[in-house]
């Protein structure tokens, strides 16, 4: 939204609690040691460098005042015109938050940094381990959640023991781990046509993941997790298990919702007005994965193609208010499809009900994610690392770092 | 000398806390955003893949028992029959451990992203600030130590201040900036000839940098530091200070004194035999910058060359004892000189007498450096941020993250 107002006659803030913009398509990647950080992510400043009406603050907003038109952040106070609040989705355990350090998700470079500690010293871990049911725990990976980050992270896992790690050890063979993608419903990527979630189970199975549908998480503890299978339930010792089954809206909704009253949905969503404003607050839009848009009876998904269109939307809305003219409405969504990838060479995909998969739709992954990673230089970094990840089976960010 | 040992009939053991190795001599430019850690280390278990006798164990030796040939390590106990130690140095405070906090120093990848972030902070934080006096001080930077690394640093920090940020903030302007190269001694880079300790000061000052020779740290608090020059104090406020004026052994050269009663140096470090053995004890070695190695009447200096060189020997006396040939002693080191960078296009070096600096030992700086990095792949990730850093003057990996 801040690059489409760069032409109008406006003073924008982007306020930021991180410095930098994250791609957040190919966290798992970093996750997995196969991306730096740095390769995708990149500060916003430098993104806005050029946008001379742009200021960039690192700040959190904890507070807001709709009536007063001001922000309440950590560092003091901001008062604004219009407000546009893109603050995204977090971590969801539902109803199960001491979950959250026995089972982490992936949201933030922290957490990709925190996984790949994880993951990367089970098989250090198991290396040095002389029992041998330890050891089984130790190479364990469960992942919670079928839906594409939970697809791409349990398809990694299992690339990263079976081809990456397949020479590095002298104790253990890392090919003997057992990877397993969980998912409550009855198939994973439920929001592709039924024919691709066949495809994508057998892409992951060809891996060797066991691909568990129909099955629900009901207890996990530091040595394994509880699973419920068609009415009973089953004990997996597992050592790293990782959470991708649920997002909720960032606490800033909250804050929203307690400041304007408005309506929101059942994962705390903010329940938006056609032109993406929220409701008797015309001078408040909500966009990106924290807005609910209801878009053909159902809403739009979380992905990042909806918010780049909605940003660009309501910087027309500003700008066309600006000049007097009658700003668009309602805001409509072009629907770029789904594409969520498994491994080398396989993914599947979806585009206007017409269906992909295999290398065709791989390679299409690959350009897409490429074009759509904001910077020139993050681009050939990030394309040397998957010929070499690709083609070599080698992962060059595979460090065991402390913190963050 | 896990590498040269790959023909000898013997089983290696590589014991690490941590598992990658570390190119250390580029890790000033991950602390100023220029490369990322990943780009600098790369697993020591990719490295030794193809050594099919080496196992590499992630693991913490806290202790050593010489008459049992036995290793204490946080995971249990690893016999031996010929034991090599190259644990390093860890930063040292010169009696002053307190100031650990505030001026942290570099020799892991977590220092160097906290340093990052330390100084990546600093900006932020002096965009948002009304106070012009907490804005300078926030706007200050004080490397204490004029060796390489601290030359190197306070080289990459002024050239992220005056060039790199230089577009990117819109309340203050980072090239008003001020970064100070503080050392004790009469000159910087004392290990090398006076003159090029004067080239390089030169070189310092065109990129902005107070170079303060014949100058002591006091005191250090989270304001600033009390400077003390020519027997007067100054008060510098500042709220990054950054440590690189001392070194000292790892604490396992104090675990192998009180195993052996060996002799150990001002700074900690083991002083072995002709040969790298430690005195009365022929099955143990202590090679890298633990080691303290006379030669020709000073010690070897810690830099890497002296250290590859030393581990090539040892496993070269392994192998001839037992091969049953009489090995080679005493170790006797090549000095392959000193080289140190200062920004972009300028650098001062020593070989065999010969001085170096300007353009052609910048070039040579890079090229020498690109060589010694440890994995094909990484010498080409570092290649392209080089460009973009040297050529367009930006710096990809400028994240500001929690923790490690």
């Amino acid at each position: 939204m801040a690059r489409h107002l760069r032409r109008a006659p406006v003073d924008v803030t982007l306020v930021d609690r991180r410095n930098f913009h994250l791609f957040q398509p190919l966290l798992y990647q970093t996750a997995t040691g196969g991306l730096s950080p740095g390769d995708i992510a990149t500060p916003i400043q430098h993104v806005l460098r050029k946008h001379r009406n742009v200021r960039v603050v690192m700040d959190e907003v904890v507070h807001l005042d709709a009536r007063a038109r001001t922000l309440v952040t950590r560092e003091g106070e901001l008062p604004y015109d219009t407000l546009v609040l893109a603050a995204g989705v977090a971590n969801h355990y539902l109803g199960r938050d001491d979950w959250t350090p026995l089972a982490p998700g992936l949201k933030s470079i922290e957490d990709a940094i925190s996984i790949r500690r994880r993951i990367l010293r089970a098989f250090e871990a198991a290396e040095m381990e002389a029992d041998a049911t330890q050891r089984a725990e130790l190479l364990t990976f469960v992942v919670i959640g079928g839906g594409a980050t939970g697809v791409e992270l349990a398809g990694a896992v299992a690339e990263l023991a079976r081809y990456t790690l397949r020479r590095e050890f002298r104790s253990i063979d890392p090919r003997s781990s057992r990877v397993m993608s969980v998912e409550a419903s009855d198939r994973i990527l439920g929001e592709l046509a039924p024919s691709l979630s066949v495809r994508a189970s057998q892409s992951l199975e060809r891996l060797g993941v066991e691909v568990m549908t129909g099955t629900t998480a009901r207890a996990i503890d530091a040595a394994g997790v509880d699973l419920e299978v068609g009415g009973h339930r089953e004990r997996v010792g597992a050592r790293t298990v990782l959470w991708a089954a649920g997002v909720r809206a960032a606490p800033l909704a909250h804050a929203l919702q307690e400041a304007t009253g408005c309506a929101v949905d059942g994962i705390g969503r903010i329940c938006v007005e056609p032109n993406l404003s929220v409701a008797s607050h015309p001078d408040i839009f909500v966009i990106g994965d924290m807005a609910h848009v209801a878009y053909r009876g159902k809403p739009i998904p979380c992905i990042a193609p909806a918010a780049i269109q909605q940003g660009k939307f309501v910087a027309r809305v500003i700008a066309d208010r600006l000049a007097g003219k009658t700003p668009p409405t309602p805001f409509r969504y072009f629907d770029k499809g789904s594409l969520a990838t498994i491994g080398r060479s396989a993914a599947v995909g979806e585009f206007r009900g017409m269906r992909f998969w295999g290398f065709p739709s791989w390679l299409a992954w690959l350009f897409i994610h490429l074009i759509y990673l904001i910077e020139f230089e993050n681009r050939i970094l990030v394309l040397i690392q998957w010929v070499n990840m690709y083609v070599g089976r080698r992962r060059g960010a595979r460090l065991i770092t402390e913190g963050g």
